[in-house]
């Protein structure tokens, strides 16, 4: 492992949560059909150069801003702070650490104000703010509401190559660990980490980094999740579907894989569980066990461990991708060497495991 | 194609619906924990060799009944016809086909009575019966109910060699046809016929036969085939699920494959539509249509094309199975030759399709 | 009771299911809001005049016809049956019974071809029909369909003085009986009677009749209802709901009433089950038990017993209403010397019952 | 009012959240049955004289104690606070504003260590912890959830007479309200006060008190509240359901509450919304708005605003109860002068307000 990533003596800024993400997107119009006609976001604001958008129980002005650019890529992972002065204590902090930093009174974008910009020791580019305008929550607007409707932006979740260098340092940023998958030999494959007590703001997945594996968007039940696959296949978008939708074994939420127009990966997620207990359980997993990634022990497809978006640095430029040496999960639990396990110790393999993916 | 079966003078019995499944289990110890501990279904009467179970909403004595055998097959697939008459009516018409055929004014198993058994043109063994004990409709009992209570047998699903065979012989019995699978070549994959006005009562699909594809029970709502699932999980079994859960294109009902220790398929099922018109439209898909079996264009597990149930005649013996001849629906969709599409006439194969697979 | 209604020596026409209502209402720009774009029922054809709707998994033109008039009535009760010899049949069956009738080779709406109409013994204006134009059906288009779409009629509900006297013809015109609401003195209070498969194509409610007390359409799923709940919430309409959403002891189905702008009352419907077999179990419900009309024991809000639709004889005028003579189901169940049970035999009242409504 | 409650100089204790709710009843047995064996809550541990449960996504000892006791009572509200040193805060708090204290290193009920109980100055039993044992969180045990599964223990709701006052108390012990119930004139009858990021943990509700309204679980989905209900159909226990389901106004979230063996009442709760952010928009509602209370304008049932349970002392004497002087809720918003509206500025009365209630 590299040199872990040292501890500011400045104190972390208080986040609240992840509030919204940045996504430059090649093609404005096709990506709000997906993220509008299709998934029901709320439009807060647009132009020709951006759309904002929001989810229907948000109060901020948005959850996610699509921005037209040249490559598909996260220009910011944006968390809301706890007062105004936790901008500042997020300057400092990642200041003392070096990192490149840009702060903007006026916010980066419309309806954000006062904001911190960084690329952390990870590559990412992260945002902190706390001043937004307020938008009417439409959580009663049952009128307005799709069968799909997507009622809160829920995680983030970003590949590195180092998920134990990603989390202690992401630890002394005030982040906890809730669950996470690790082998006997002590290789860590991804973890959870959170602010809200739920199972997690951002999660650390292992692979080359750094880079976007997904956006998390909340419904309500897990009907509503259903209802966003079959309006996809009316629509004869169904190549939209990765994965899922299934129940997860980390977080044992129910969840959906999508993909947009460029391939940014978009998860739907309902019911996970209170984390906010400060001495909230662990929860680890075995990274053979079958029903880790899918409690179903149902196929992770290939595409979805391989493929993740890039990020850019403050300028806009793409982060420069870093191999992972550890190994991948991808190759421990499926394939020649690789195996799952539905029941620990039996090693018998059934038709849901092995040849046939 | 073989020479059609003839159509008997005989008029065909006035059949109301699938009634019951015989399974044969090699184990039935094993198979009453999958059947009744785990999937709920509710013990009507049992003993050493045979264990009686059926569905809540049922008010005849079974739905399925799984015999202690050195062979797991299917004893018989069995329907209610309207009336006593109509068993007369069908040992007349399958004795004009020239069938083996056993009529036993005391029925072959518990709690049914005047019953006509037969091999059929096809090879399966057939039961057409009117008397049954009356048992408890539990309908209103959901204090006996599980989060995934089965409330109805559904449909059976056979394999034969060649369908349109097999449908014209189901049509001269009064079977409906209501969706189909097909090519541009003419070659018809799989049909769906009724008696009862939902989607079907048996399908017929094509592969090596006669066997049985599976056995489908209802639950009201989709969050009940989840919690069978998520049970499975629960219980370390989740190598019984197979296939799903997902939204068919046929049928458009929302469905998930399990297999049973010895392997038979069981099918849960909700939501199809009403079928009961005359001029009811038939479905009819493409086989290249990456939709028709899942809706959201998950793949088909290999296994699900391939394996099936063997099923006995009159004396217990199995049935030779016999090659399909014509092209085979897994070959069309996959791999080296075989293709699927989402959007017809688009050619561009995604991660969903091809290689992945 | 008044004498039976005789048997004809003609033979029932082949009733399919119930098809479609034909409703006056006053203000065809209010009722189109309620029905189109509260709760989202498809626009097949619509003019001044006229709207013909149907629900998303109806093939026939439509389901229900909204036609302005000055007098809000429903105008049609409309069948569909098995053949076009059936209208026939039906023709001979009323002729003989000496009730009035208007056959029309073009139908009485648009979509409608061959069609006989008939004011029956009861005083109800039935319509009888095969022929009818087929439409998209929209099962698979969920890109349409709203949190609470509806997606079958599933039955009819009428109001008449004397119940057994309407079941008797009604069984005479082919229907069978498959639950009721009486008392331990003899009295019958309503019955369900179908002739698809289900707990009814429609019910005879005891009370000052010929009325229409709904037209029920379903929804696949319970939280289905609760949507248009939630809408009507949203849009300030709630007033529309006069009863539920709930579960009906009798046919075991999810329910919530509404009230269109005239009053007319909708029934939204989800999840009886099969009584297509001969000797379905009748299911009797004693009148004071507290859960026959919600399982749950809430209380039935008066205007539900006592509010109906007029109905329209063949001429457009409306029919006179005669008083029930037998007791009130209203009056036996709530107040003064009516009462209601949980438990049979137990007396004391909880805060369930008695004085607070 | 009365002269508002200082704010003491110490510090507030850090709470994380409502815990647990000692709950006195009168027969330990039945109020078994209704905990365990109909709304299924998990026994963590028993005895002769208590019974410790704990809903299926709790890491805690318990959520709920059943104490035998000779009057039916709540004996603690409980709240869990964030490390040791906050049980010493709140032991300064308390103490500071002269409320009879009592501290125990052991605890006063199992599965819990060092804690502070007090009358707080509104007159409720209040306890603070932080060591407590660690138990098995069983929210991926499928196997043993019941259709009505109950997750997470959600809010408490305390009756008390003055609303204002109890809130200014309250939120220097560090809540914040969330939502209101108001008039034109000032009064405030309810509020919803949150610590943990929903939309309360407890609130205050206008009316004669100290009294506790209800202890309020929640479930993943609407469905499994129908379960409940249609469970104590089954089990001819409707008469415990008091009011609902349905939706609220206020909170938004869909609701059912009950009536236990010795009256208290358990509300069933699913869905409301994330409130964590410090500016988080508060919620008005007009008293007379007919949506606040159910979204749908149900009728709530008097029993429910005018009943509710004693509270103890510390050495278990009922408190005495203060009338409410301020306008009462149920007073204003039906019968003879009061009234609700579904519109604002409509007067006309339909059959959902007015007489029929």
């Amino acid at each position: 492992m590299s040199s872990p990533i040292p501890v500011p003596t400045s104190p972390a800024p208080d986040i609240l949560r992840c509030a919204y993400m940045e996504l430059v997107v090649t093609d404005l119009a096709r990506s709000r059909e997906f993220y509008v006609d299709v998934l029901g976001l709320v439009v807060t604001e647009e132009d020709d150069e951006a759309i904002y958008l929001r989810s229907f129980e948000e109060f901020i002005h948005h959850n996610l801003v699509l921005r037209k650019g040249p490559v598909a890529a996260v220009a910011a992972f944006s968390f809301r702070v706890r007062s105004p002065e936790d901008v500042d204590a997020a300057e400092a902090f990642y200041t003392e650490l070096g990192c490149p930093t840009d702060r903007r009174a006026g916010g980066f974008v419309k309806g954000i104000g006062d904001s911190l910009r960084v690329v952390d020791p990870l590559g990412f580019p992260y945002e902190f703010f706390y001043e937004t305008t307020h938008v009417e929550r439409l959580a009663w607007r049952y009128d307005l509401q799709s069968p799909g409707a997507l009622v809160r932006l829920d995680h983030f979740n970003q590949v590195t190559p180092e998920v134990p260098r990603a989390v202690g340092f992401m630890e002394s940023l005030g982040f906890r660990v809730t669950e996470d998958i690790r082998d006997d030999q002590g290789t860590v494959y991804a973890a959870w980490i959170r602010r809200k007590p739920t199972v997690h703001d951002t999660a650390m997945t292992g692979g080359d980094g750094p880079r976007m594996h997904h956006v998390a968007f909340a419904t309500h039940e897990k009907h509503n999740i259903i209802a966003i696959c079959d309006k996809l296949g009316a629509l004869r978008l169904s190549d939209h579907i990765e994965r899922g939708p299934g129940r997860h074994g980390v977080s044992n939420a129910f969840y959906l894989y999508l993909r947009d127009p460029d391939g940014h990966r978009v998860e739907i997620y309902t019911q996970d569980y209170y984390t906010g207990d400060p001495d909230n359980p662990l929860v680890s997993w075995d990274v053979h066990d079958n029903q880790r990634r899918d409690w179903w022990g149902n196929a992770v497809v290939p595409s979805w461990y391989t493929d993740a978006s890039l990020v850019l640095d403050l300028e806009g430029n793409v982060q420069p991708v870093v191999k992972r040496a550890e190994p991948s999960e991808l190759e421990e639990t499926i394939g020649a060497d690789g195996f799952s396990y539905t029941r620990k110790g039996e090693t018998t393999e059934g038709f849901k495991l092995g040849h046939q993916l």
